[in-house]
């Protein structure tokens, strides 16, 4: 199969999934359910479900027992979007092509919009089935570590404290790591632990999501720089606008490049122990890469 | 043990777990850690986790065991009043006698505040010991529901959309429900499976639990009426500021209050099946209607 085709038919499988897991929009109180529906299916990527459900393929697992996972990830990612989009956080206007959440429901609605993606999430994994070596408290323990104060939060906190002044490389990669990596990582390890994965697996895949994550956020830095808005779906410059620290910032726009190509060859060693089972893992890890940047 | 000793004795050991189960407040970054315990530990009744431990001890059990649903509680409640005082929501400035998170941290620091309560709420609940009855999955999905968009969150969408109009009586029932009586009802019925309470146990809780949640709220509507926002601890009279229909408004405040009497008596009659063992439910039951109101 294709790339392409895979990376369609997965998300068809995840979209599918999630419009099960929801609440319909016509169930009451309708605004929310349709607040959380809007920034849902907004034609987001993907990339995090479908790395999960790559990952269980990967380890010799079923999409169908990924797609707790793999919902649950994709629900924590938007959360963090409709929050991190707020006037009092980034105060952005636009993403994935469309008007944020509090534009187009208001603030109050937003904030109650993330809440409930967020603890909808934590409904989804609950509904995982059990493997012999991971049950759902471990699925639950991973995902509110990696959703919670030391990671995902974390890294938003970090960001707006690191607004208007100068980082070092050090607090810039404790901030991707934190905003980007863990997610990434988490959505690989659910995946796997949804196949049962051995523990060495399942560490080859978080050294994967880690080194992948951390390049995907290198790659958004320069796209903030060098793309247009309306070629990125969301406000183009923001990071400047920000005052924030950015790798291209810090180090140039070459390094930036290069450590971006660094960290993806990282990523792709990392998955040495699955051999040709790591087919598709490695050509995502490609794709993400081969964004023009 | 009076009722006195045996709130201040279940309160000091709900405090002395969160106090365990949160990163301290030094932890990287350290601001989401502080704003964190402030609204935690800013002298809350903790009615909600004391409310499951007493469950748990009216089923038999012990306290320890339900300690991580009662932290667990505490944790979605104190992040569903963060968000209800942020100026899009109910813009309040004051709370448990002191500022609002938002006032103290600013509104970014106070949305990630209440999105890492909820978040950690999941991660101490997860840690739970489970019983012949109640496996890990069952907890996650009574909080997850009673937290959720078809409830805690559908009472605040409800009572944010209810400002400037005049509900009905079925909406107004449908807000309390919502936003006081669901979490009510599950911190007893948490409490209840940490001590593998019988499904009869269970469903009587679950009726007590509804008619004292709808009771506590019809009085918190009589009290913002009648009472100073010094002894509140908040600011009074926030409810006809923001022209919202309370109990007492609908049918006025002499009916209210009997509405209160009756919903306590609902609530004391649903313990009958525990007999003695629910002295101490009762006398929580009765504490609460005993506010002077």
């Amino acid at each position: 199969m294709s790339l392409e085709k895979y990376l369609s038919e997965r998300g068809k499988a995840v979209d599918a999934a999630l419009n099960r897991a929801l609440p319909k929009a016509t169930v009451k109180p309708a605004t929310i359910h349709k607040a959380m529906r809007y920034s849902l299916f907004a034609g987001g990527k993907r990339m995090r479900p479908i790395l999960a459900v790559a990952a269980a393929e990967a380890c010799g697992g079923k999409i169908e027992a990924a797609l707790p996972a793999a919902c649950a990830v994709e629900c924590v990612h938007t959360y963090s979007l409709i929050h991190d989009d707020l006037p009092c956080m980034d105060d952005d206007d636009m993403r994935r092509g469309r008007p944020t959440s509090h534009k187009v429901f208001g603030e109050g609605i937003a904030v109650l919009a993330g809440d409930a993606l967020v603890t909808q999430a934590f409904e989804i994994l609950a509904q995982a089935k059990e493997t012999s070596r991971y049950k759902i408290r471990d699925l639950i323990l991973e995902l509110s570590h990696a959703a919670g104060s030391l990671k995902l939060i974390a890294g938003q906190v970090a960001d707006l404290e690191g607004e208007g002044k100068k980082s070092t490389r050090r607090e810039l990669r404790f901030i991707h790591e934190c905003k980007t990596a863990a997610m990434i990582e988490t959505s690989l390890r659910l995946g796997a632990m949804s196949a049962n994965a051995t523990p060495a697996k399942l560490e080859a895949l978080t050294t994967f999501g880690r080194s992948l994550g951390l390049a995907f956020q290198v790659i958004d830095d320069i796209l903030d720089i060098t793309q247009t808005s309306e070629k990125l779906g969301k406000s183009a410059g923001k990071d400047i606008a920000a005052q924030k620290t950015t790798y291209p910032a810090l180090i140039g726009l070459e390094a930036a490049r290069k450590e971006a190509q660094s960290l993806t060859a990282a990523a792709h060693a990392a998955l040495k122990p699955f051999g040709p089972k790591a087919h598709t893992l490695h050509e995502i890890a490609d794709y993400l890469l081969a964004r023009e940047y």
